[in-house]
Order: structure tokens, then sequence, then C-alpha cells
């Protein structure tokens, strides 16, 4: 019999997407979708790509923890208590905030303030298939990865297990679906066209994530630029690489039986990613300084996110793991 | 009275500019446009937002002569002999290609083949003001910088000059007219919009200018990338410093009396320098790595191309560096 | 048994669909993808997004006639000889092109010069499922319609039905996937960013399909205009009415039982549909002037052309005709 | 001795074009620049482009009363009292809301609800020069257009004159700055990308103005959409004439001394009157059905706005119409 699966927070992009690929998923079947400001209208017509036929409901913790899994796409903070709310009531998680993505609580309070649930942070299990496979499947909680990490993680893991990050720089940019959807000067139309902007610069909360994911070895800089598109992110990564080695060979040894993983020859482009689970990369050396270059591309909404929420609700309930994706 | 000047090439995007640029300057007189594939064609035709009244006329090496200066448009290699041919008439040129931007030959050879008038390469001066506003002053051949050096160089200048460049990597972030006007599939409407592409990556041949201008002392990894804009250019440049040093006064130091560059608080935006001489220029420390970053952004037809080319004759024919612009 | 399909053409967009569509219905069997350009090259380097696992063949009259049916992505004029050739060996054909839409010769001669293939034109279908289903199930030869036209036809065809048109004027928008995959200077990036060009405007080779299917009563003003948008096609309408009625509550009967054509409350948006089979409708009464506004949208590539050529064949070969949409 | 200018309401998009046309205006003098959120912060900070070296001000009906001239930037509604304000202290206004540009007051209700400073609504003159420009030379109280109004006027006046108007349909489109700088879900980045919205159908209130200024005799259809992009606006106008005409050369009669309206060939584009006080206009006839049709491109914010107050101001101060544009 199908698993049921709440989305609370479907009125966001994420979460809006997550409803629409657990509402045609072959196994799950979506049951609730909520929404603070939305409450009450069609999910539908505030999404109307979506095509999910339920009604936005305001959160009941009770209510809509009658089911056996949650995607929790709420801000950082907001998440964590109502996370461990559902966690009580024995309802397994897919948090796409950053609350139980790192394991020190010290770096989360450092970068985030003070935590809503510390005694959960121990059982979370950092939910990127490519690294953490075996344990995302016997997980009840699981922290689901930002959509910066998930590019640069996979961009850097085969580097980072042999021990070849001398140094890293991650110049990313991404779409303005990556912003979230509430409207600001910043997402303003005219602020976004025809431009492109750097931001937090030297601060952005997803460093800490990527270095975690990386082994602890290397401290990234890691500066995010906004560019003028709706969905998608690239990142390009330089490194300067300990020692000499077969940087491709590593590459498509790493990837090889990585369903969602692609390493090509040219730089990958957004398109070929948009709407799907893929993280496309490719490995270059620059010969004159000896450095690696490593870009990788993803949906931010998708693999950046919720249909990586997905594959990681497949592994937790013992399916495919590419089923529904 | 006004000296006179020919743009040659005129059909392209920066050609146009520069006709544009002359033909409502108040001092120079825009005598001639020519064009290869347009002779015979009102450049408003090709070209509407110039409103230059002149038609694309076939060159003529004669007749195109009998003017006191020359803007050349044209791609390196095919620009080389033209120039070599108005400066045997004594003509004063500002060339826009790569062909006189290299000091060694040898290097110019390494990137781009043979050289089409090596007796020149030793006379040309390179056209940044900010670097070499005297020997411009003196100069029958300015070479004007590409798009790409002319921010980077900016960008990194203030550093270079106390030795503090360690490691330089340059992320570029170009529109689309920077990769010219012929048409081709990767400046289709449809590859460009909603994806980021690098190009080139490792071996854009706009390096060795960069590494000539900052000392020849660093190698730099520089990578460009197209968005999907038309105009302007972001570089975000990543240094490890070799020592501590207030990097911030530095800059302020540097341009406090250069009228064309900015040092602003934030990351400047490409729109602040649109259709202007501008370079906007922001620093910042990357506190966790010891980093410096410093983002430049400059509209890459007019300081990046065709407004400096103004500037340059400007300063060659002894008016004020800014009339026109 | 799996019915062959083979898609010619399959290196420009509609082709590119067409063969990603067909890779992955759970009927079909996609036998062979051509092209003239890129043949020997896999489809999926020319097309990332597609992962059609096929390779680009130069087209064999005789080799790519073994198959149950061929989807034809040509230019009008090169299309019929081909639809011919596949005919006379009994494929069953859906031709993308111009060339079958017509029912008159007479009409072809006038908008596009001789015919190839004459004598199909009595035997073709015009194919919009949504008018001519059944027509369609017994087809051997199925017209797919242009995109401005299906848009143009769903939008009309109530008011048509009932002898409303007393005058129409289309005012339609594109995105630049709809002028094809040839580099232009037209497609160039900069000339279609940050502007809305009209184009073909009292001419479109499309304006005499919308008025057959119309009925033929009324001579409609149809003016498309590039706007700066990759996928996605919206066609405003303006009527005036021949009389008083509840308009309405015609496209609410005319397509409650269409599964794929959506009455929607407020004007229709591009994402709405984009790379769906849904062609989504709003109307609206402009009570100062008397007249009707109807919007509709497509996704130009998808319902505009290559997965209505699918809903096509599924109805050809008796299938349920949203199987793989 | 230079006139001294306030603009009121600089922090939007259209007092700040303002502004900056006025700081560098040869003549005018800009002496203050208010608004409301942004009080206190420099103008170039908010609008880094206009480079216009002075402090937003919270407007004080004194202090800044004591220039020669005013352009009010306000929202209609708002405008009118700080209209009245002004004229009662002898300022010259040019006002850029609705409030005075119908000259029946009833209209003005009926659009818009009750005004307020219905005394003033006599004196007012339409401030389209190309209409009313000896009125404007007189003028105390200017009622600059709407953008929508500018260009759609200017594309139909010349047969509106010959009584050639039977039917008037306009589908126009505008980039997301003519929607103003307050963020909302709109006019948020991905909302606009990729698609085209229709809005306010059958009810924008430019259409009485639009009426207004065409004669009175004709109602028109007027249906506005958003398309990606941030400045420009083009109107498609189709037009049923009463009796056959030389309609071109009844444009080329009409604007043939018109310093700011030219008539060109083809369909105009956006980038053709970026930042300028152009209208390009082409005419068109549709043989099959008899109709005209006319395009109109302005930049909204100079020529729809903002340049066209400059060049009232020139007027009603005597000085060449032309000046600073």
């Amino acid at each position: 019999m199908a698993e049921t699966v709440a989305v609370l927070g479907a009125a966001g992009y994420a979460g809006a997407v997550a409803a629409a690929l657990l509402h045609r998923h072959p196994h799950f079947e979506l049951a609730f979708v909520t929404a603070r400001s939305d409450a009450g209208v069609p999910l539908a017509a505030v999404h109307p790509r979506t095509r999910v036929p339920l009604v936005l409901e305001e959160y009941d913790a009770d209510r809509h923890a009658d089911v056996d899994a949650a995607v929790v796409a709420y801000p950082h903070g907001a998440a964590a208590p109502v996370v461990a709310g559902l966690r009580s009531r024995g309802v397994r998680v897919v948090d796409l905030s950053a609350d139980f993505r790192l394991h020190e609580l010290a770096t989360y309070e450092e970068w985030y303030g003070s935590h809503g649930a510390p005694a959960l942070v121990g059982e979370a299990v950092y939910g990127l298939p490519e690294l953490h496979r075996e344990e995302v499947r016997d997980a009840r909680l699981v922290a689901n990865p930002g959509c910066y990490p998930t590019a640069a993680i996979l961009a850097l893991a085969p580097l980072a297990r042999e021990g070849l990050l001398g140094d890293v720089v991650i110049d990313a940019k991404s779409g303005v679906s990556g912003a979230g959807r509430e409207p600001t000067h910043g997402k303003h139309f005219v602020s976004v066209d025809e431009t492109v902007t750097p931001y937090k610069v030297g601060r952005h909360r997803h460093t800490p994530e990527i270095e975690q994911e990386l082994g602890g070895a290397v401290r990234v800089t890691f500066t995010p630029h906004l560019v003028p598109l709706s969905y998608g992110e690239l990142v390009s990564c330089y490194v300067t690489p300990t020692r000499e080695a077969d940087v491709r060979a590593l590459y498509e040894d790493a990837y090889a039986r990585e369903p969602w993983v692609e390493v090509v020859e040219g730089p990958p482009g957004m398109q070929e990613v948009r709407e799907t689970n893929f993280c496309r990369i490719s490995v270059h050396g620059d010969e004159r300084t000896g450095r690696v270059i490593v870009f990788a591309t993803i949906d931010n909404l998708w693999k950046g996110t919720s249909s990586q929420a997905v594959q990681n609700l497949n592994l937790m309930f013992g399916r495919d793991e590419s089923e529904g994706l």
C-alpha cells in the first residue's frame, strides 16, 4: 500500500515542486499540502504548473502528522520545532532547511544562531545519496542539502576523497528561484535583468555544509552570483591539487554507477538538467597554472532541492531510488 | 579645427559604438565608416541606435587614409596589415584588435599565430589610460585593451603594484555582444537564454594581456562565462595576497583621481555602468580564508572597447580625456 | 507489439522534441532519427536535453521506410516528396510542415508556391484532435497544424461554430524557438533581447490555415511578434461578435471533455503549459466596445508541434490519446 | 540665469530618470529631490545609474516650493493635492500622474474615484508636445501623458485627424519598469521571465486618455501585456479605416517636422529608442482585410514619461524643445 506524504510549506517554490513530484509519484500518495499565507487556496491556483488538486491548509501539528512521511519546506529556524513535533509522532522527515545539515551544533550556532531542536542533530543524515546512500536508507530524519552544496559537493567529492584539495574557490551562478518567492527589491525583474549580482560575499551560509561534506580539511571561498534566469545553477570550482593525478579518471570512476550524475566532456549547461534530478559535471585542467577547474550544474529546485528530497524518500522507504523522477 | 577620424569595420558592435561616439563628439569629426559585408548601406540601417547619417563604404586604403586618425575595428590578424598601411600614411591609429597589445612577439605568436606587422609591435602603446596615460598622449599607435583585460587589470592593478598577487583566479561573466555580431549556434537566443556557459576554459586569448599588464609575475586562471544578457561584463577576482595589507586603502588611493574608475562599497552592477566609460570596483576580504575578492564591472562595448578608444583619442590629440564621453 | 516510428529531421527543435517524446513513450518504439547537417552525431550531442541514445542518420528512403509510422520535421516544400515516398511504402505519416494543411491547392500555391505532391492533398487530415478527432483516427497522413494556428483555432473555434466571428484580429507573441534553429541575425541573442519584434506583418503563412479551420467565413488579421523568451506562445484574439451570446458558457461547453484544453479565469501564462500538451484559454468581454477578447497559450514545440504529433499518432494507432504525454 | 526645478517622488523609476535628465541639463538646475521611503539616502545610492549627487529629502511643502518648477512623480490621487499646493505658491508643474490628464471630471471620477483638486483640471494642458505644443508653451500646469497613451496617440493621431478611425484595437507590450518599483509577486523575476502576461483586460485606466486625445469619436479596445524586459514599450494598433486613403503619406506629413518622431519602413524596435526621447512609428496595410496596422515604440521612462517631462519644461520656459535631451 502507498505510503502517505505531507508537504509542509508548499506555497514556496521548493515545496510546490516537491508536491508536484509526489502527486504524480507512482508509489507515494500526497496527502496534505500546507502553507501559512495562502491557506484555503488551491495549490494549483498559486502554482498552476503543479496541477495538484489539493487545497493549501494551515498547518495542524496533529492532523498533518497522520502520514508516513513529511517534506518540510520551511525556512531555517522555523523548521526545527516542526520537525521535532513530526518526529515525536513517528513521522519520517525530509527537511529542506539548513537546520539539521551541520553535525556540529557550534557551527550551526555560529552561522544561524540558536538551534530549535538540538537533540535531533545527531540523528539526522545529510541527504546527498551519492555520498550517504546507505545511511539515508535507514534514516528517520534526512537533512536535504542546500542547492549550492549539492552541486559543489558533487563537483569536488572525487578530489576530496583523494586528499587532492589544495585550495578551493567556488564561484556559483544561480537563477532567481533560488532566492525564494517572497517579493523584494532584489528579486524585482528590473533589478535582476541585464546584470549579474554577487551576494553574501565571503559569508554565505552554505559554506560550512560544503566544508563538512568535503571532509573538513579545506576552507573554501564560496561566492554566489544571481544571474538573470529563473531556474538552474552552475558552480565553477577552481582547485590547486596537492599533487599530480589522473583527475578525469577519478570522476569517471566516482560516478560510473550513479544514475543521476553525468560526467561530460564540455562545460555542462543548465538546460540539459532543467526539471530533472541530474547533476552534470565536467573536469578541465588549466595547464598553465596547474589548476583543476570543475563545473557542475543542476536545477536548483530539483536535484538542488525537491527531486533530491524524493530521491531520499525513495531510499528511506525501500523504493527504487529513481522512482517517479 | 576638428581632427577627422575614420572608423574601419563599423558594421560590428564595437565599430558602431565608436562611430556613434565620434559622430556626436564635440571636437572630432567622423569622416568615414567602412565595412565589408554591408558596404553601401547606411550605418543607421544596420545599427539604428547610432543615428549616424553616413553610408558604410568598402575600405579603400588611400581614400580612407585621408584622416587624422582611425579606429580599426577588425578581427586580430586582419587588423595588422591595415594598421600598417594607415601608419605608413601618417594616420594615428587606435586598434581595437589584439594585434598590438602584447609586447613580446613570441607571446603573440603562441596565442594568435604569425603577426602581420611585427615591425610596429614596439611602437604600440597599451591603451589603458589608467595605467599608461602619459605614453598614450605621445602614441601614434594605441592598442586598445580587450574587454576582459580592461576590467581585470583595473581590478587587480593596485594589488599588482604592491606585489600582493600571490595567486589569481578570474571568473568572468559577459553579455553576448562581447562575442560579436556574426550569427552562430552559440549566440542563438535559445542557446543563451536561461543558462550560463563557460567557454575557452584554460585558454582564452585575453590571458596573456592580463598577465603582461599585471607585471608578468603571476600566472592567472581566467575563465569567461557567457550569461543571458546583451551588454556588460563582471569579473570576480580571487587573490591570495602575499602579505597583510590595507587593501581597501590601496584601491582608494589608486583611483581617487581617476575620472572613470569608481570604487564602491557593495558589489557593482552592470546597469550602473551601462553605456558609460565607467569601471566600478569593489573590494572584499574573505576572513575565513584570507583571500581578497575584487569585483569590477564595465560595459564591454564602452569602457571595454569603444568609449575607451575615444578616451585614448582624446589623450592622443591633447583634448580633455573625458570629452564626448 | 510496439509500433516503430522514425523521426525525420530530428536535429531541429521540433524533431528533437518529437524524438524525445517517442523515445520515452510507453508504447511506440523510436526506431530512427535522421538529419542532414548533423548525420553521424548522436542526437543527445546536438540536443542533450533529449537524452535519446540514437545517432542521427542521413535519410535513406528505403531503410527509414521500414517503420510503421514517421514524423516528418522538414521545411515546407522539402516535406512533400519525402511524405509521398513514405506513403507509397505504406508508412503512416504525421507531417509537421505546412505541405498538407491546406485543402485547396490554389491556396497553397498562392502562399507557398508549387506543391511537391498534390495528389496527396485530398487524403490528408488536419491534425487538430479537438476539431478532427474521428478523421485523425482513420488517417494515413496527418498534417500537423502550425503552432500559431493551434492556439488561434482553439481560441476561436467555439465562436466560429456559432457564427459569432464578426471580425478577427490576432496579435500573437512567440518565443524564439518558433523561428527555428538555424542561426540568423534576427535570432542572435542581442537582436531579440530587450525588445519585441513584429514580423511578416499582414502576410504570415499561417493565416490561411487559421481561416480554413474557422470555417472560411472570416478574414483574419494575424500579426506575430517575436518576444525575448525561448519557448511558448500567446495569442491575443480580438473579436467583434455578430450578436449577443453567453460566450463563457460556449467555451466551457466546447472544452469540458477535452483532456488537453483548460479554460481558466484569468489570462493564462506560458509557464503553466511549458513542456506539456495543454492549451490554456481565457475569455473576456470588453464591455465598453462589445468586443470579446480571447487569450490562448501553448508551448510552441509541444502542443504547438511535437506533443500534438504524438497525440495524433496515439489516435492513428488506436492508443489512448494521452499516452506518453 | 538657470531656473530651478524640484523632482518630487524621485525614488521611483520615473522620478529618478527625471532627476538624472535635469541634473545634466545645460540650463535647468536640479534643486531638490524628495522621496517618502528613502528620505535621507543619496539618490545615487538608490539609483546608481543617475549619478545625481543629491540626498533624497522628505517633502516639505514650503521648502520645496522655493523653485521655479517641479516635476511631480507621485501616484494618481496623491499627486493632486501636492500639485495644488505648488500651484498656489506659483510653482509651474509637470505632473506625471493621471490626475490632470482628463478634461472631464466625470470621466476621471469614473476611472479613478474622487479628485483631489478639481479646480485645477481646467487649467491643465495635456503634455504631448506633438499635439499641443503651443498650449504647453503657455501652460502653468502640464499633465504629462501616460506611457501607453504617448505611444498610442502618436501612432493614431494622423488617422484620427482625418476621421479615418473606423475601429481601433491596441495591443500593447511593456517592459516591467512600467509597472513601478514596488516589489510584488507579479514583478518578481520568476513571474515575468519566459512568459507574456496580459493585464487589466478591458479596463486599463489609460484608455480614456487615449480616446480623449483621438478626438473622442472612437472607443478603443486597449490591452496591455507585460513582457520579459525592463525598459521599452511597443503598441500594435489595428484600425479599420472609414475610407481609402494614402495612409503612409499622412504619417510622413504629420511628422516631417517633428524632432522626436521618426516614421520608418519596417517595424520599429525598442532598442532603437532606448534612453531617448524618440518615438518610432511604422505604418502597414493588411491588403487582405483592408486594415491599417501601426506600430509605435518608445522608452516608457523617457518619451513615455520623464524625457517628455523635460521636453515640456523646455517649452514652458521658452527653451529649445530638445535642450538636454
